[in-house]
C-alpha cells in the first residue's frame, strides 16, 4: 500500500484488512461477501451498537456501565471489521476516502457559519 | 497512545481521531456528540451506504457504476468518521477491540466446523 | 377517530394503538418513549429483520425456511408496534400519511417514465 | 381476507396492501421486490426517519418544528409502505403477527416485574 509497508510500518487499516482476509479465507466465506451483503451486515452491526443506547435518557458514557461498555466495544469492532472488508472488496482506500470527504465537509460547513449552532447543525444533516 | 507516536509513526486511527477532533472543535459541535447521538448518526450513515446497494440484483461492484462508487466511498468515510469519534468519546481503542473480538470469533466459529457452509454461517449470525 | 369507531368498526391501526397503549401503561414505560427513542428502537428492529436476509443469495421466501419465517414475522410485528407507538406520540394518522405520500410518489415517479426500469428505479432512490 | 372484506369493511392494512400493489404493478417494479431488497429498503427508511431526531437534545415533539414533522410523517409512511409490501410478499398477516408477539411480550416482561424500571427495560432489550 505505502512505501512504509515493506519496512514494517503497515498502517492500522491495512493490518486489519489482512486479519479479516485470513479469517474469511480460513472459513471459505468470501462467497457470501458481495458488497451488498457486506453493506447489509455493516448496517445491522451499527444497529446492534445503537441498541445499547436507545433507552438511555442522556446517552452518556456514565449511563452505560462497565458490562455494557464491553459489549459496545465488541459491536464497534464488528462495525469496523465489516467496513474494512467492504473497503477491501470495493478496492476503497479508507484513509484517502476520509481525507477527501473532510475537504468536502469543510467547504459545506464553514466553521464561522455553523459554529455551535444546533439548529444549523441539524438542518444541514437533513439537507 | 503508543510509544511509536512520539517517533512520527502515529497509526491511521489515531490520525483520524485527531482530524475529526479538530473539525469538531472548530465548529463547537462537541456538545452534540453524546455517545447515543453518535451511535444514531453512525447507524444512519450505514443505512445511507446500504441505500446504494438495495435494489441491485446481485450487489456486485460492477453493478454500481463509477458515479455511485464515488458516493459509496464518501458514505464509507462518514461511517468511519462517526465510528472513530464514538471511540474517542468512549475511550475505546478500536484496534484492541477488533483484536479481542477476533479471538472470540475464532472460538465461536471454528474454521473446520463452519467452512463454506452458508447455512451455518447464516445460523450463527442469528444466534 | 372516525365515525365508524363508535359502531365497532375501529380500524386495524387504531386497534393496534390501543393494544400498545395498554401494554406500555401496565409497565409504566411511557417515560422512556420519547419520539427520538422510539425512532431508534424502530430502526433497531428493522435491522433485526434485515439480519435474517443478509446472507441469503437471492433473498427469496424459499431460502428462509419455516423457522426463520416465524422469527421474521415477529420482527415485523416489532417494527409495526414501534411505528404505531411513534405515530401515537407524534399524533400522526398513519393512513392519512400514506395516502399523502402516495400522491407525492405518483407525481415523482410517473408510471410511463419509470416502468420496469431498474436503473431509473435505482437512481431516483438516491435522488 | 376476512369475511368482512366482502361487506366493505376491509381493514386498514388490507387497504394499504392494495394501494401499494397497484402502485408497484403500474411501474412493473415487482421484479425488484425480493423480501431481502424490501427488508433493506425498510431499514433504510427507518434510518431516514431516525435522522430527523439524531441531534435533538431530548428528542421530544416540540424540538422538531412543523416543517420537520411533515417530513417525519412522510418517512413514517415510507416505513409502513415497505412493511406492508414485505408482508404481502411473505404472506404475513401483520395484525395476527402483532397479536402473537404481544402474547410473547406479556410472558417475557410481566408487568409487576418490570414496571417503571429503566434498567430492567434496558436490560431485557439486549437479552
Amino acid at each position: 500500500m505505502s512505501a512504509g509497508e515493506g519496512q514494517g510500518k503497515v498502517g492500522d487499516l491495512a493490518r486489519l484488512r489482512e486479519l479479516v482476509r485470513v479469517f474469511v479465507n480460513e472459513r471459505d466465506w468470501d462467497q457470501f461477501h458481495t458488497p451488498k451483503n457486506l453493506a447489509s451486515a455493516l448496517s445491522v452491526e451499527a444497529a446492534e451498537l445503537l441498541e445499547h443506547f436507545q433507552w438511555l435518557q442522556h446517552g452518556r458514557l456514565e449511563e452505560l456501565g462497565e458490562g455494557k461498555l464491553a459489549e459496545v466495544r465488541h459491536e464497534m469492532a464488528d462495525v469496523l471489521v465489516y467496513l474494512v472488508r467492504l473497503a477491501d472488496k470495493l478496492d476503497v482506500d479508507l484513509m484517502a476516502a476520509v481525507e477527501e470527504k473532510m475537504v468536502l465537509n469543510r467547504a459545506k460547513y464553514p466553521a464561522d457559519k455553523v459554529r455551535g449552532d444546533a439548529r444549523k447543525y441539524h438542518e444541514y444533516k437533513d439537507a
